[in-house]
């Protein structure tokens, strides 16, 4: 980005930053996740994460895919919000003692990232359809509906049991 | 938080401590939301953006609310998220030329945040409600509806006519 003149000029512009954006949360993301893998004690947490961190694998290679047939390098931005995010879930997931109420915590923090994704997601789909390229689209909406599975997954392993172990 | 001590010991710490993060997101918002009106030109975006702000007011006291139900004084704890989320959208924002495109840019930073609210609330809810605290989750659900009806609200504008302009 410029220091001294505005660099996103058209949709198109906007489009390709968001892209790097969302790249450097995935690229983020393949290395955090480990971590709270690690952490949890759930086993069915520990599995739906890990799974996701496969998925999470196959995300970073469909936005590179993207970046080829926009005609553009791939290439990260800075992206101050999955750093806050993911900062957040760091120290929360740090001060907790039980292990229960770890799980529960991981998982807050879970659903956090993916809602994040979800809304990026979202924006360059329906950018991506109104600067006429359905193709990128439909790529892209792979990956949401991937996000959207993970974020429910959480939510059924939360409720069916990490909460109420959690609240015991 | 300690430094030397794990301080989230049981769920309530962790509920207690959530609705302090959400806290600071809500009072920082307040701050942060004009600045978006100034600067989004389209009618029905700034007006959107204008009713949501007085809900986010709204937002603040509910929590002030539910901190006395819980015998607790209003406090807010630092939250990474929600600042790299703003940090982000001033970030993005100012570097957009094009009154259009900076709309829809205005649209997207704007979801991130909501998507930020709908998930912290969730946890919020699904916790209070697991501690036996139905009528806080009830509370809290009230805001939760008004935070994806805010969002469906920016994806309705976006895709009724900004992203149509910004794409032009």
């Amino acid at each position: 980005m410029g220091l001294f003149s505005k660099d996103i000029k058209t949709m198109d512009n906007l489009f390709l930053h968001t892209l790097q954006d969302i790249y450097y949360a995935e690229t983020k993301l393949v290395k955090a996740l480990p971590e709270m893998i690690d952490i949890a004690t759930d086993a069915e947490l520990k599995q739906g994460l890990q799974s996701h961190l496969s998925e999470t694998h196959g995300h970073v290679q469909r936005l590179q895919q993207v970046f080829q047939m926009i005609g553009q390098k791939p290439k990260a931005v800075n992206c101050p919000a999955i750093d806050g995010i993911i900062e957040e879930a760091e120290e929360v997931t740090g001060e907790v003692e039980d292990k229960s109420v770890l799980d529960a915590a991981i998982i807050a923090a879970g659903q956090a990232v993916e809602h994040y994704e979800i809304t990026r997601y979202g924006s360059l789909i329906a950018w991506a359809r109104q600067l006429g390229r359905a193709d990128v689209a439909r790529l892209l909406e792979q990956t949401l509906t991937e996000e959207k599975a993970a974020d429910k997954k959480l939510t059924a392993i939360a409720e069916s049991k990490v909460n109420l172990k959690a609240a015991s």
